[in-house]
């Protein structure tokens, strides 16, 4: 017997048949002699629904109003669960975030959990009931609705099973697990059957959206074991873990490709103290995020070229807030590239073992792949390079550090 | 300066624009100096929907947590309502039924209003604050999500009204008031000024759907002024209120019709004690309502005819309970009669004036129209006849009573 959160995203309860057939998935757990609660998302397509009124009555709104009405898209789905799985004999109920409660911080739109109280779920679970629980909502400190953000309920589902103390957190999604690489580009990529938490969150740093960034550190701090798998397929996905449970580790888990950076090339910028800051800190004020930063050595010691990236989306943005600090800020010239791709290879292993960086960029030269920009975390070695290329470098470091299926 | 409560049904916010347009009313009655607080259903169409995937999913359903799912429609309009409000410059915010909260008993699916706590609203409503509530919903000692019934949000504002001692309840639906008789049927009736309570509430039981009877039961107990009006004509409309409000009373105020009505006669039933208990009774066990009952006075001594109404919808079921207990009952026949309509002269003036009655007897006569059943109560005459005759006898009895518009 194990006390298990299961997951469903908006697909997996994108109408009524499939909410049945989440109840049935469900049922088969409890069969198993197992405490659950499950936690939903809005059946596909209302949340944008939600939102777009939102948006029709006033582009700039009130986001505790948003929240009570975007809210309601989980609402519906946990009450519709549960009465599908009353309809299977399960003895199950309905949780709404604020009936739990599932406590917030006060940032609207965007929350953070803060505290869950599960005593009174807990007991009912033990007498075998089944806890259907909205993700994606909480209660504020000013005891009104709350929502954490897009894709909230990955976390609402690990926050849960870190306050139930929960032998497993199951994320249901369209994907079967987490591959070693897009198994739509490499044919043969292969599944992972474990993948520690940094590597994960690696992995979603650089656009494998699978689980969302939030959930994924916060199973981290919780140790909350984390298993991706199909709400199609019967069969087991991948296991988020921590490093000591992954017995025979790889030395690289994943390559991984971000197409939604765009690069920001500063001709000439003054060799100088400050002049970092002076270009980071206007866009910080935009809330604009720059991710990989290259600083070229000064030719002439008197002035350089500066190289970024942000978001695809916030290029034009990040072009005007530059143009408009040109003032303060002198460069000749601005050159900005949306045709850049982030290729990303991850592992826990290169933590112990040089030459991963070296293989890496032997790869790509012999495939005559052109590195514009690197940067490194401890387990992550990222490189920009023309976005015509992604397939090929895919392709070409897969096969380099062993990841192809046998 | 008043304070007032403001309800819109269904169509009143049937899609964005509606729904500004409703904001638009809403900042009419804010910017002339009065406190208000607005009660709003969901969006036409909303909850059918909700209503039509938990039946998809259990034709019997747990009733809390159909409460859970169809209460999500008032929420999505109150959050909808108040950014409108907020785009307009008016101050306002939200209220789900749990945050007030509106305490009902816990008879999910119909529940019944026990307290309204409005303290915190009535300070906000001081300070210039919108008070946009769900209508149709409550929270029950179950701490649990219960809903009033269908058309329930009529009985929210009238609640929220006494709770808030209101000077007027607004009720604003596709009508413009409330009329003499059917104004689609009869083209010169009136709309009228003021009705009493009592007046609308016969008016209400016997087919003219302007208002939901509970709330009108509940006005009437709380003295709350309810003004009808429509959402879509700035004019004034018809004020439901106390009969000394009313300076000029009418002998009759409205001819009201209900089609919904069939008649069972039981022909040859023996003229002995309990006979009528024998009957009524198996069919209040099956939940089936009758209205009028006539009983014939006995020819030979031995037997007699009875007949009575009941819901047009309830006939075969009512038919059906009373073949299956003739081993009880003895009849000789059963007749039943779907084409019948009941057709009610009401006014409070018949309680002090006579030959009102008589007027409706001879009215319909110079028609050459046969009543087949006779029902009275204080205020109100109510007559089954043939259903062809529907239109005749309303513009008949209309201009007998002096109703016709000048």
């Amino acid at each position: 017997m194990a006390r298990i959160v299961m997951k469903f995203g908006g697909t997996s309860v994108g109408d009524i048949d499939r909410i049945k057939n989440v109840a049935r998935r469900v049922k088969t757990e409890v069969d198993n002699g197992n405490e659950v609660a499950v936690v939903v998302s809005a059946m596909s397509g209302v949340t944008n629904q939600l939102v777009d009124w939102c948006k029709q009555i006033a582009p700039l709104h009130d986001a505790r109003e948003y929240d009570t009405v975007v809210a309601t898209g989980e609402q519906v789905t946990i009450g519709l669960l549960a009465i599908a799985l009353q309809e299977l004999g399960v003895n199950a109920r309905s949780w709404c975030g604020w009936q739990i409660p599932i406590m917030t911080d006060g940032t609207h739109g965007k929350a953070r959990i803060s505290t869950i109280d599960t005593d009174d779920m807990v007991g009912r679970m033990r007498d075998g009931q089944v806890a259907v629980v909205a993700g994606f909502q909480g209660l504020g400190p000013d005891r009104r609705i709350t929502t954490l953000g897009r894709g909230g309920s990955d976390t609402s589902a690990v926050a849960l099973a870190a306050a139930l103390k929960a032998d497993r957190c199951d994320i249901y999604t369209d994907v079967d697990g987490v591959y070693t690489t897009d198994p739509r580009i490499v044919k043969t990529a292969r599944k992972l059957d474990k993948i520690t938490y940094e590597e994960m969150l690696e992995l979603a740093s650089v656009g494998a959206k699978v689980l969302q960034t939030r959930s994924v550190e916060m199973a981290m701090k919780h140790r909350v074991r984390v298993q991706v798998l199909s709400s199609f397929i019967d069969a087991p996905g991948t296991l988020v873990c921590d490093e000591e449970e992954i017995v025979e580790k790889e030395l690289v888990s994943g390559i991984a490709y971000s197409r939604d950076e765009a690069k920001i090339t500063l001709v000439r910028v003054p060799d100088q103290p400050g002049v970092a800051a002076g270009i980071f800190g206007p866009l910080a004020d935009a809330a604009i995020n720059v991710d990989m930063i290259v600083q070229n050595v000064s030719e002439d010691g008197r002035s350089t070229d500066l190289t970024f990236t942000v978001g695809k989306s916030d290029l034009e943005r990040a072009r005007k807030v530059l143009e408009e600090a040109r003032g303060k800020l002198s460069f000749e010239r601005l050159i900005a590239d949306p045709n850049v791709v982030k290729v990303s290879v991850i592992g826990v292993g290169m933590r112990s073992h040089a030459g991963i960086a070296q293989k890496m960029f032997q790869t790509l030269a012999s495939e005559s792949i052109n590195i514009q920009v690197i940067s490194t975390s401890e387990i992550k070695i990222s490189v920009l390079v023309e976005e015509k290329y992604t397939e090929l470098a895919l392709r070409a470091l897969h096969t380099a550090y062993g990841l192809d299926a046998a």
